[in-house]
């Protein structure tokens, strides 16, 4: 255990993760949203999924979104891709990152994308080398990476063997994502003790254990997370999953231990809103209801 | 920052911290609650308050609870007691601990218990002579210690004169409450350095820091928490109050990092479950809904 980080990099996967899971909102209310999100100082986001509007209809107009954001300056725009067609699309819109995810847990694997682990492993390698060309990087994700909703644990050593061939096939970077909430910070740092601390964390709130992971994660060396505002998202396809950690618990957290984000709390419970109100429920976030300490009364 | 403790002691303040606030339920279905916490391991529970009925009804027939409850073996059975008056009925119903509170805000100590700070420390010390006589603890507990809705910061000397203020009218344990949920474990930090580990921590969710606050606190040395069965409370008192972390999710973090608390999760969630049908409305806790992280499915 060291000590806490000057700073960290949040990546804002509300209008992805969030949203996913939500019944759609417009593409118009989408963009107002990431604008309300890069106003706050967000620099990486994940903006879209290109997937099947079929099968995710809340990710429908990927392409619309793509384009219609341009290029805002010093931000990283990132997109979930689940196959080489999605990557081509991705690719042809001009977006700065990819996320490919691949699941620890064979079930959650097979029904998320209907594939084995070691098929979606080759395809994030025919993914990766797309990418490569294109000179976009791309991060793996490997979902239930600290157990499973079907399987229970998921060895320290299985995540080590997914990341090592991950970023064999290419892999630029690595996110170890807690996708129902079974990750504890023993368990955060048996993982990171054997695949190092040069991981993102993907947190979710199933057990509210969002924060305490991400804090016992800066204790442990990480250094990249990420957040949603107002703790929006769920996997459509998990049992059991839950809102991801608010993008605002963590920042309102972090202010006050010392640790740069580099984002504004005051305008993320805007956005926060701004979400909740296009959803027509409320968000999960007691900071986006509570606000931060610095507005107690 | 020490490593993590073997065992800590939990005080379930469910039946008292976390019914105040809500609509009053029968005696009957309080004592089934304690009954069902005492079946999940608990040994250190508030069980009543000897308050005025018309301020606080669901409190209505503390002396009840207490003779019908009768001694059960092991387990330490608390009370808060407002006021002297609230202490002689309490001695008088025989139970094993008081506690009495305090605020490090003014604002709050006035609404609370309607009178200056000072002349509440003045009050605490009969209190305590009282109870020093029928050979009964008091325990202390400070409200507002990490931050005031109506004052905001408050500073680690200021906590420091107050503790030692009780201590030297005969409180005989001392626990920090973080009433409105404006503690982090920067603060927390900061409080101990100055006072010591030796006190209890009481933690609301407000902002969603119970667990990483808790967290923080063990690995600073904190051995005592007072939690809430579903995460049920908040102050009638306080405006932006809001639950008590939920005994539930820090006995499932505890069991999974191994430090041992001595209550069943399992069990605990039952009463979880039983208190919301008891209430007529969901309680917070995650756990209570998702389980722990071994009823993964």
């Amino acid at each position: 255990m060291s000590s806490l980080p000057e700073r960290i990099v949040i990546r804002e996967v509300g209008p992805r993760d969030g949203l996913q899971a939500e019944a759609p909102i417009s593409v118009d209310q989408r963009l107002d949203l990431i604008d309300a999100l890069l106003t706050a100082g967000v620099t990486h986001i994940e903006i879209a999924a290109f997937v099947s509007p079929t099968a995710v209809p809340s990710m429908a107009g990927a392409a619309e979104v793509v384009a219609r954001l341009g290029e805002p300056e010093g931000v990283v725009r990132t997109v979930l891709v689940p196959n080489v067609r999605g990557a081509e699309m991705a690719l042809a819109s001009g977006v700065d990152e990819l996320t490919v995810t691949v699941s620890a847990s064979a079930t959650y694997n097979q029904r998320n994308v209907k594939m084995t682990i070691d098929d979606s492993i080759e395809q994030v390698g025919v993914i990766c080398r797309l990418a490569a060309g294109a000179g976009v990087p791309v991060d793996a994700v490997l979902s239930c990476a600290f157990g499973s909703p079907y399987e229970g644990d998921v060895t320290p050593v299985q995540v080590a063997t997914l990341v090592e061939r991950l970023r064999a096939e290419g892999a630029t970077a690595i996110t170890l994502a807690d996708t129902t909430g079974m990750a504890t910070p023993r368990r955060i740092a048996d993982v990171l003790a054997v695949v190092g601390a040069d991981v993102g964390l993907h947190l979710h709130e199933t057990r509210g254990t969002g924060l305490v992971n991400a804090y016992a994660g800066m204790l442990y060396g990480v250094r990249r997370f990420d957040t949603s505002v107002g703790g929006l998202g769920g996997s459509p396809f998990a049992h059991g999953a839950a809102g991801n950690l608010a993008t605002e618990e963590l920042v309102a957290l972090c202010d006050d231990i010392g640790v740069s984000t580099g984002l504004g709390v005051e305008a993320l419970i805007d956005a926060a809103l701004l979400v909740e109100g296009c959803i027509g429920h409320a968000v999960p976030s007691r900071v986006a209801h509570a606000g931060p300490r610095s507005r107690h009364q």
